[in-house]
């Protein structure tokens, strides 16, 4: 395999997700030089998903008359619980059939060229770094809220990834115990509270039980068409129970920050994914409980802001964490 | 103020706990030349208290042969939050009426001599890493069970200290959000089931609402008088009350150190602290909880294991951080 020796070739970075696949090629001075999205179709299996990754990328170089040998590495930020040693996908709760599957010398054997592969939220927290809401920072934490909830962890002004290289499981911090069950199996790990899913299953169960709210009507009668984005355009209208159900989810998602700055006393919490796109209904409530219960020189020492390079932070940070190899 | 500008001279070190000062001289190898405890009597106020600080650091040189020309430095490690950059303690609440004192510079002003004051778990983790339980590895984290519950987090083989030098409030990570109310005013954190505190307050709950126990009598009838070191001496002679309460300890444990492992992927968390003589009939349980609920490839990776150097890990670690400036 051909090691790119070449520093100042740009790298392919690929980041795999549940509902896309974005890829990017990005120049050693990180100028995003091509872009192009895909869908995932994530129920077609490993394999399908897979052969989808490598017509892409033959499509994006061919596209941008690059060949394999003018770049330096591929880099892939996928969303899972990552072996980073092994380059291994070891789980992927929203990439159906994804068990201990060695993406990195998959790809390497395919392409013949040196191939990275890290979580898409550790990627996210170093693309915000480098280019977004924490550039400069020597501590910070990022959460991404989609159907689940990731999370990432710059120290040092490095990408902390932890002694398998799977640091950062944020999600999946148990906040309460004898909580609502997670999709890992565990109750009341902070993803059971804050994500898309868990918000939209809040408002499903409330109305369930008898709740009223326009809701129903904007999911045209159909409770099981109600979203968490749904949920926050109710809210904005004045629905009362979708804004209950956001203050529950910001109250949680406050609890975990709480955790988070009184353990890791971080400069900076972003918060990024869809959920996120709230904005300050969702923020200035978490920033009231950490205010409230961490401890004041902690709480005192971090800002809590939205993350700003939204989609496209897991491909900035596939791509540094490749170039800064 | 004079700068310890000879690295090879000894470094002395103070560790300011709620019941002890211990007050070592560590030569620059990592030899104890001096070691002498005293009572804390933290009742007695933080100016009271100094002053028993300034007269022992002066007797244990006097015992030595010792003036203060011969040091390199002093190093205080404290029970509290402490403001590392400004050298305060600025919450302590195991030592009475201890807020926003500048026990650095106070020091720094009273001896002349390069003074640092951290957090007296932080300098726990230091010492297990540098000569205990935790030698050579890259992530650990120390949590030390006593009246409180302290923290300590090793990156990268170095002690990480946050923005504001408090980092590794780990006892205050809030893991039942409806729980017990907690010292600190919060609900549910770990430091309210697991501190000696909690498992003692537990046991007289349950015999209160009429639980039969041997703890009654080991307590001569009072219940006021019953301990965590009881409970653990009640388990081993097969009290089944004690045995449950040290199981839900240990759960609850587990449960934080789930947590831990999941965020941060360390190598080891290593549990002192008086409570962690309790050994394995506390740290079984914590494995088997963390196997169960931590994710596979996280949980593989971790040893849980008990501290080494007891009661003299924060004055190594104190005597090891001015050492390693």
């Amino acid at each position: 395999m051909r090691k790119g020796k070449d520093q100042k070739l740009p790298v392919l970075a690929v980041d795999l997700g549940g509902t896309k696949i974005i890829i990017a090629i990005m120049s050693h001075q990180g100028e995003i030089i091509a872009r192009q999205s895909y869908n995932t179709l994530a129920d077609e299996g490993p394999q399908a998903v897979m052969n989808r990754i490598f017509s892409s990328i033959e499509e994006v170089l061919s596209q941008n008359n690059l060949s394999l040998s003018q770049l330096s590495a591929i880099s892939i930020a996928a969303a899972g619980i990552i072996d980073i040693k092994n380059g291994v996908i070891t789980e992927a709760p929203n990439l159906s059939g994804w068990h201990d599957i060695p993406l990195k010398s998959i790809v390497e054997e395919k392409f013949k060229l040196t191939t990275f592969l890290i979580n898409d939220a550790d990627a996210a927290a170093l693309g915000e770094h480098r280019f977004g809401a924490g550039k400069g920072l020597s501590n910070l934490i990022l959460l991404t809220l989609g159907t689940g909830v990731g999370g990432g962890i710059i120290i040092n002004s490095g990408l902390y990834l932890g002694s398998s290289g799977s640091a950062a499981e944020i999600g999946h911090m148990i906040i309460d115990v004898n909580g609502p069950k997670c999709q890992c199996g565990n109750n009341g790990c902070l993803e059971a509270f804050v994500s898309g899913s868990a918000i939209a299953a809040e408002a499903k169960s409330r109305i369930s039980q008898g709740g009223k709210s326009s809701l129903i009507e904007m999911a045209e009668g159909k409770i099981e068409n109600i979203t968490a984005e749904k949920v926050y355009l109710a809210a904005g209208e004045g629905d009362s129970l979708a804004s209950e159900v956001i203050s529950r989810a910001a109250y949680y998602l406050g609890i975990g920050v709480v955790n988070l700055v009184n353990i890791l006393n971080p400069e900076m919490v972003i918060i990024g994914g869809s959920v996120a796109s709230m904005g300050d209904i969702l923020l200035e409530p978490v920033r009231q409980v950490v205010k409230e219960k961490a401890f004041p020189l902690l709480s005192q020492a971090v800002k809590i802001v939205p993350a700003r390079l939204g989609n496209d932070a897991g491909i900035f940070g596939a791509a540094i964490f490749a170039l800064e190899q």
